[in-house]
């Protein structure tokens, strides 16, 4: 019987699972992503290296009625998929490695604790990355499981964009900017290594663009600044989050609304951002397709302080030598792409509208690079594990 | 026996208060400012219009007892030093004019009320602009008493300046970006008008660098984007306050330290910024003076702050042709303005860096040019009253 080694990647998130499949060289064999998970309209997607859809096992009711049942039920079908599958090893996103995990690790019971202890840092995010850990841990006792943070790849950024100017204490402590979208950025880095290396031996800022969104100031390859900080809050508006804010805000929602914390926080996760402003959608598609004004207004907003981050991440880097869309708008939307830089003439940044709206690769045509690249965590993650376990 | 007809102006804090003379052709006759109020180290200074300090009359025990205390002292200076002093109007700098109060007006009852209204959007600066008020009205029975917005500036600014990405509902009930300084950067305006025509018809980046501390992009003369956004802790670092702060730090604070909103606010408006991060000082010329890493880690943060923002200020305006400096920081500390400018030849921003050590008006050797000038924002407040009064 024919036996298919592989690496499994997996980013569990509150209401969401998705697992990639490895061979042991790092080629791409599956692609699995569970959505609404505990609800009925609960679904998989699974995909193979080039994109088709593969079949979908007749599914249990309770299939995917939690994170644990959706990965069983994802594993079944890999299983079987790939004949005589055989996991040789788990590779999980975990979006907080705190100040001192700055590079991808095999998971241990220490760790475990350690990792749990930086949940208050991402309550929406790090118990869930560490509830699919538990889940794969049970799937594959004494299968090695390699931790790979998000926040790993602004490690070393400097002390300007790693602190707030708050008492010395909180910068102790770790109320620092971690960046986040580090598992995105990785991957960009290693892509323009790849495809652009003049370009990656410049000044680029990233973009992703998705249901959550940031910008990245990379140098030499090397994260220089960013727009998120401490919590998945801060920098760009996203589809339900403000981004930037003032903090005198929140004391207006705690001292004048007598809103909770835990109020503040569903306000502020769950429905500000593309949503809380357009009142219709945090889905920039469905933005665009309408003619609701205040729709309009929530993508012009969007892109408006995408603009003037590009004009912060290129003063952070003394200068711009290329622009990268990546994430779902990034990656689909010109509409979004071409406002963002408009008025950047100035910076040598100019749009190919034809190739812009084609969704091509390469859609500048000044001085400055403007590239479109697919990004792809799940490949970032198997490297990871491939490189811990030295495969 | 000689009349002195005058505009009085004042600027009433929480522990301060600045007041001006000016005739009615806006000859500045005469400048007082009182700090410490309440304390015992509190003091006062008054200076004619070339600045030299003027004689203190023998001040009694209680003199600066209440901000009340303080503006009789200084007005009985006044009257001392000028015959048959006649207050014809008095100009007030009132912090915070809402959405609706966009140029300088006189001051009635339902004003007031209006205005206090407003408190909770300026709740450390707005109830001592309005005790200032009750002071003057007391102290000037009868005398035409003009409020000067210092938020007036900014209010002609696009929706994308104006709004946050919260559900609409805050947008409407008057959670929008204020930008503060407004004084400031009306006297800046005014100034590059008068006397660089060419610069004022372009897109010019002003700092005002106080113990507050802001940026505004200003084009053709009008503010397009600010970095103080709803509340006095925003954008840019300052001596006491950190600007940009994420939001997930204040739910860490109320949920894992267990802090309460007037904890919070004591710490972000007094215990953060420079101060917070020194641990030194939230003096800018103690900080350079001093050889402690972290007074010199606070000023780089300071420092990388601007420059971020004169990108992002750039890219609000679609390009920069000047960069202006003022307030306490910005017109006396060369180190700062170099560091600030740092990295940013590739804007045409360029440093001479024997004009930048004289303190010296156009300390630019780029194609951006670079100034340093004095801000007035008694001025302006004296140009208010009189356009209000016809004078």
């Amino acid at each position: 019987m024919p036996v298919t080694r592989a690496i499994l990647t997996l980013n569990s998130g509150s209401s969401s699972l998705k697992l990639g499949l490895f061979t042991e060289t790092l080629e791409t064999l599956a692609l699995a992503h569970v959505d609404r998970i505990g609800r009925r309209e609960a679904a998989m997607v699974i995909r193979d290296a080039a994109g088709a859809r593969l079949p979908l096992p007749a599914a249990a009711p309770d299939a995917f009625a939690t994170n644990a049942a959706a990965l069983r039920t994802a594993l079944a079908t890999f299983e079987a998929q790939f004949d005589g599958l055989d996991v040789i090893a788990v590779g999980h996103r975990i979006v907080h490695g705190g100040t001192d995990h700055a590079a991808p690790e095999r998971i241990t019971e220490p760790l475990m604790a350690d990792l749990a202890r930086l949940a208050p840092f991402a309550p929406l995010h790090q118990p869930h990355n560490l509830a699919g850990v538990r889940a794969a841990l049970e799937a594959f006792p004494g299968t090695p499981q390699i931790a790979c943070y998000d926040t790993a790849f602004h490690r070393g950024h400097p002390f300007v964009s790693d602190t707030f100017a708050l008492p010395r204490r909180y910068y102790e402590k770790g109320v620092r900017r971690y960046g986040f979208h580090g598992l995105s950025y990785d991957y960009i880095t290693s892509e323009l290594a790849r495809s652009e290396p003049a370009l990656h031996a410049g000044r680029v800022a990233v973009a992703h663009l998705g249901s959550g969104a940031s910008m990245c100031a990379i140098a030499q390859g090397r994260s220089v600044a960013s727009t998120m900080g401490f919590s998945a809050l801060e920098g760009l508006p996203m589809g339900t989050r403000p981004g930037e804010l003032d903090p005198g805000i929140l004391l207006y929602m705690l001292d004048e609304e007598g809103l909770t914390s835990h109020e503040i926080a569903t306000l502020l996760y769950k429905e500000s951002g593309l949503l809380g402003m357009s009142g219709l959608s945090n889905d920039m598609r469905v933005l665009e397709a309408s003619d609701a004004p205040r729709a309009q207004e929530a993508i012009d907003y969007f892109c408006f302080r995408i603009r003037r981050q590009v004009g912060a991440m290129a003063a952070a880097m003394g200068g711009l030598d290329g622009v990268v869309f990546c994430g779902g708008i990034g990656e689909n939307s010109g509409r979004v792409r071409a406002q963002a830089c408009e008025g950047l003439e100035f910076l040598g940044l100019e749009i190919d509208a034809a190739a812009n709206a084609a969704n091509a690769r390469d859609i500048g045509s000044g001085r400055v690079r403007v590239l479109v690249l697919p990004t792809n965590e799940e490949i970032v993650i198997a490297r990871g594990a491939s490189a811990v376990l030295d495969l």
